[in-house]
């Protein structure tokens, strides 16, 4: 186990000791030490309430194997041995001596496991208190910090008098609200669309949970997540499509204005008059699709908010898969919390209700759809958004469902699209008075969607320009904070590497980590600290605790594929600079293969062996497959060393195909029998991780190795032949005749071990993602003159 | 979709009315229907505050394809169509139109989901008032009844004045507590025993989740389990045993008298001094392994306890695996809840407190290991404890490691024992000074279970006599509710049939219900209403409500094996009458084999194909199996309809071996290409299930068919062949001389269609539950002189 951290400050002696009494510890060292380690371990016990279960409980914490904290507690106590301290503090943070570390070497495991430890024997008050503060943020077994685990034991139970307050120790906001005692309440925010064309402004339907201190006048920030599946999901069966058994032959070649979305004016309507005034809702909120990490945020002084958009049940509108309505309903719910835009506290009777309770500072967050609204919202520069802190977020959602003029599915999702999204997060479905209301109103905005979406040519047009995020990057004011799993082939690495280039050059802050899970959160994987490192980040963003977070977290934490736990911390990821070298591969001269040319029959390969979408992926890279006869394999040689790859690959290949149009698939394939991480987490506990005092729990996990296999995917792209320049301009395709095209693989971060290779698998359709021809298509490599350009880092 | 309903009663009309009016609903006649409709409609909306927010969701509500609640709901009403009304209704419960149920169509629904409904339109306000009080007590999608879910939506939350008090509906305890608002307590009862030899009296460890309400005055009965698991568990790889590979030939049989256990004199040991009193506790309680029906009754007025018992982390002693001293630390804490016992509020001080909150009604709970520890709490015949409701229980710990003279593992668990398990309970290591003090006299305790446990002759001993609470029987005054799994090989059917044909004649009320899961709970599965009937039990149990519940209640309730979500009722389960004849089969005339000798082999073919118990366990019932020449394999014809076995099948073997020992395993197999019930139920939701308002929720589960396979097994029996008798006389084996060998097979319920047939498989050793011998033992039956006896079912 290694228990990475980034999180915690080491400020001065005199820092910590006024932070020590602030939360109650004593810290006058005229006490002595005797006096001065009985109080405060006491403190470290908040389930006993006497001073005899107190000793109960330090008699049952070894110190060595023969004694207990209850013998070392005494009025005689002159000196604390290092090993005595820390072989009962490791008790304290939940390890056991015998089962998790021998009793006689705390060190020696305190060191493996990363966790941090005093220099020396505690032979002074001084010695003591600077233990005591290093113990408070030292990471548990439990995930959480000790002082964090002693929160959700009840230590601060008693903290808020009459007046409330917020506590920050080591930089961050402490649980010292009750996350039990919480409003819940629902609003109609009122926005500047029409999407039913209706002639009323859209309502938006917004839910809080508000920590009850606000009713005494405190003002919280807040947690905003814009979850489109917040009201529920709708089966999408029926409306997933068929993979089509034909690559259409293209007859229309687009320019780039014909593909760059101009917005229509948006409508003037006139606003609902205003009939009177509320504090409190008229609604109580049903709890669905919560997000663990803004729990965990309640008790810390956090409101939380979450809005599901146009469309989706309570709020009027229709769906449009991430287009412009759906960036404006989550904007308008920031303008509602900074004061900047109106909100009923019912749909009809116009008495507007305001956010009197917010601070006016705003972070969003979320995975997925979620994440991506929020980096939707801040390419709006909206006033009042601090932060987004976005989880495997699309940042152009072309790079979604589309790939190089291919129609491409999502990971695991092979026949989805945007119409197919658009259903299942119409929550306005489940309530069926409102849905048939609407019915022709819906079925007109789904077919439009269908349309456009345009699954004939998979070309960039102005319908995906206008879900294309990072055209408005410049307009972010916003610091950013992205995670991505190096293996989410949902959504693809490109989304957030793109999104992070955009960002390089901007005047903000911006944070990455990159993890080896797929399409996962990362606050709950026991070897990160991620939960700490965004309380930091929200106590400085929303709160204005000067803790230097900027500075003191990594710009990027990339998690090594190799070694398990082990997350490494960069200034910036593939920049262009001398670190990152290029290493171009010619095909003919650097790899070797036993032919240049294949027939793509993977349709009937697929169909023949009963494959699934999660079959195939596996098999298309095992050296010895099923598809064998349906690509090109080509091996590189083992370098002589291991190596780093950091960036993103790319291809340049020259080939002549039988037919006027086909798919082209690349794969970069780690070879060679290793244990490497699997698809999945580990669930460690799946309640282990408390997220407030006598509150909720959720799982810990950890990205954990697997089976051995021979081979595993590092990265892949896909392309239409005939889009050898871009996504929109198509380029006729002559059988035999030879043509050129260069594209992107997905970025990665990957160390390759010195006994492992890489392969270059090129294929025709790919069966999870592409189309499915059932034509066989010859491909002819002249592999002299392609080659593949990794990118290296060097450090 | 079914949703059976077993503690549904059906009141007289003034009841109902009575009822209605006692839950806030109008029920005055004169109002008229129209009023009457609208004021308790308005009422199944407890989110919303205002006649605006509900007239909202009425409109949400569909009666038809163009028409709302909110359109049927003015005073205009004078009638309401039967299907715009369960319309209206199946929504309320839950369901989608569309999705789910045709909007035109909500009868023929109801019917094929076994839902109820009036016979009528409604044309008059008693019409009104009784489909309303019909559809309060119908079941939902989220597996609670609609008024129970109405409360988890705040329905109750203004309840609770000044004087708390408890509320019944349809005979039921209605959730009007507050769930959240719970003293958690830690208290140290002095029990007689001293299992850990200090000459002091062994504290037990006890947490109390506690209704804030019972500060007021309320009492309050209690829902205990005796949970050994409850502080958590031990590592146990290093303890855990590798099956012998030889068989032994014993050297001593033992007579009944050397076998009967004998309890010791107890230690009179002096009571600790008593030197204050308290009411209040002095250590609040950390929350592990709670089960989820007790958090259930929270809300309704139960305060729940936990104790994991002697040799527990906070308690005194040591474990001893279902010995008598685990009986009597469950005793001891129902006699401290009805106040026949001490108990401290900590462990030195001598400061006693009372469970002043105890209303004196105690009922048991659990599964497994708790369940068990409720058995044997029952069979001492305490004086409060009203009723146990147990589950996957455990009746005799022979049953659970022992088998007709062999060492037989529970299933999954290949290597266990008592000495395991009691490694596995014994968390007083989890504190580790206390550990280190304790280690001589656990050291020494453990070494007695792994001697008396006997690994090498697997007979019943007086130390298993001891473990055995069917000797008991006679004690139980409590009423008794038992559950199964009918293919649970953990905890095997035996001890739960054992036990029902121990209770059948003793003046108790006793219920079982049989489920075609393994070893699992039953309150989550969605298409039986367990926890309502638990409801309907206890109030009648601990609330004295007079709902008939025994009458109400089936005696036996049996889950389908071919039919999904279907529940079959009975009076008594293989009682010894009419119906139940037992059909005596010559293994000779009415199977047909292909011979009748085989020699087992299997531990080389078990390592050769390098199988898991897992994997065994399937295998071996394979009509084509890798174990096919380790085996006989006997078919029996196809009934030609279907049949229903039901008891306790048996075989009398006549058979020769050639060794000095052997084990005999015996499988009955279903036999035909089928989709069965798999071996996990299916997780349908995992947070669907609400326990109380804005609480805890849980998942929701069902029994599913599972891919269709060729056979499956149906139950199984093992025996030593030297224990030709019983488990604990041996008779010498002479290699080559015929012997015959009678024993049972678990009970079973069983299905058999007319298109399936049954096999019976004879072998030796079973890889998965057996030890594994090396040497080959050759096998040579006499059918012609051996039968299988089936006990049918003919109502």
């Amino acid at each position: 186990m290694k228990l990475n951290q980034f999180a915690r400050l080491a400020p001065d002696a005199a820092t910590q000791v006024r932070e020590l009494n602030a939360i109650g510890f004593a810290t006058d060292p005229t006490l002595g030490l005797a006096e001065l380690a009985q109080t405060n371990f006491a403190k470290l016990f908040p389930e006993a309430y006497t001073a005899t279960t107190t000793h109960q409980q330090w008699a049952n914490i070894a110190t060595d194997a023969t004694h207990t904290l209850a013998d070392l507690l005494t009025p005689a106590l002159t000196r604390i041995p290092r090993d005595q301290f820390y072989t009962a503090a490791l008790q304290l943070l939940g390890f056991e001596p015998i089962t998790d570390f021998p009793l006689a070497a705390p060190l020696r495991f305190m060191t493996a496991t990363k966790l941090p430890f005093v220099a020396a024997d505690i032979e002074t008050p001084a010695d003591f208190l600077a233990a005591l503060y290093l113990l408070l943020t030292t990471r548990t077994k439990h995930l959480v910090n000790y002082l964090d685990a002693l929160a959700t034991r009840g230590f601060f139970k008693d903290f808020q008098g009459a007046a409330p307050r917020y506590l920050f120790f080591n930089g961050k906001a402490q649980n010292v609200f009750d996350a039990r005692r919480v409003h819940r309440e629902v609003v109609w925010i009122e926005s500047d669309l029409d999407t039913d064309h209706d002639g009323q402004r859209d309502l938006l339907e917004a839910t809080i949970f508000r920590p009850a201190e606000t009713d005494a006048g405190l003002k919280m920030p807040v947690l905003f997540t814009a979850n489109p599946y917040f009201h529920g999901t709708n089966d999408v069966d029926w409306i997933t499509h068929e993979p089509s058994t034909e690559v259409a032959v293209k007859t229309h070649s687009h320019t780039r204005e014909e593909v760059t979305y101009h917005a229509p004016a948006a409508p003037d309507l006139p606003p609902r008059p205003v009939t009177g005034t509320a504090t409190e809702a008229e609604q109580y909120a049903d709890e669905n699709g919560i997000y663990a990490l803004n729990d965990y945020f309640l008790g810390r002084g956090f409101v939380t908010v979450y809005s599901a958009g146009v469309g989706t049940r309570g709020s009027d509108g229709v769906r449009s898969t991430g287009g412009p309505s759906e960036t404006a309903s989550a904007v308008a719910v920031i303008e509602w919390l900074t004061g900047a835009r109106r909100a009923f506290t019912n749909r009809t009777d116009g008495i507007a209700i305001k956010a009197w309770w917010s601070n006016g500072k705003v972070a969003m967050t979320g995975k997925s759809y979620l994440g991506t609204l929020a980096i939707a919202a801040a390419t709006s520069g909206v006033k009042g958004l601090k932060t987004v802190i976005a989880e495997s977020a699309i940042s152009s959602w072309y790079d979604y469902y589309r790939e190089n003029g291919l129609v491409v599915a999502p990971g695991g999702f092979q026949g989805e699209d945007a119409d197919v999204l658009a259903v299942d997060t119409y929550s306005r479905q489940k309530t069926t008075g409102d849905f048939l209301r609407m019915k022709p109103t819906w079925d007109k905005a789904l077919a439009a969607i269908t349309a456009d979406q345009d699954r004939v040519t998979g070309d960039y047009t102005a319908w995906w320009d206008a879900r294309n995020y990072r055209n408005h990057l410049a307009n972010i004011t916003c610091d950013v904070v992205v995670t991505h799993g190096l293996n989410d082939w949902n959504v693809k690495p490109k989304n957030v590497i793109a999104l992070w280039n955009g960002l390089r050059d901007l005047p903000i802050q911006k944070k990455m980590v990159l993890h080896q899970g797929q399409h996962v959160y990362v606050n709950n994987v026991l070897s990160l600290d991620f939960t700490d490192m965004m309380n930091l980040w929200l106590s400085y963003e929303l709160l204005n605790v000067a803790n230097d977070a900027p500075a003191v977290l990594p710009n990027v934490t990339v998690q090594d594929n190799v070694e398990p736990q082990t997350w490494h911390t960069y200034t910036d990821f593939a920049s262009a600079d001398a670190q990152h070298p290029q290493q171009v591969l010619n095909l003919a001269t650097a790899f070797t293969a036993d032919r240049a040319s294949f027939a793509d029959n993977a349709t009937r390969t697929f169909h023949a062996h009963h494959e699934t979408s999660d079959s195939y992926e596996l098999e298309i890279v095992k050296p010895n497959s099923l598809y064998a006869t349906d690509r090109l394999w080509l091996d590189l040689p083992v370098f002589d060393h291991a190596v780093v790859l950091e960036g993103i690959p790319t291809v340049h290949l020259r080939l002549w195909i039988d037919q006027p149009t086909a798919i082209l698939s690349v794969r970069l394939v780690d070879v060679g029998q290793a244990a490497r991480f699997g698809a999945v987490a580990k669930t460690l506990d799946p309640t282990g991780y408390p997220l407030g005092y006598d509150y909720k729990t959720t799982s810990i996990l950890e990205f954990a190795p697997a089976a051995p296999t021979d081979s595993k995917l590092i990265t892949f792209g896909h392309a239409n032949v005939q889009n050898q320049h871009n996504a929109y301009e198509n380029v006729p395709v002559v059988p035999g005749v030879p043509f050129t095209l260069d594209f992107a693989l997905q970025p990665t971060h990957l160390t390759l071990p010195a006994d492992r290779h890489l392969a270059l698998i090129i294929h025709g359709a790919d069966m999870a993602q592409t189309h499915r021809p059932t034509a066989i298509t010859n491909y002819h490599l002249d592999l002299a003159n392609s080659t593949l350009t990794l990118p290296m880092r060097q450090d």
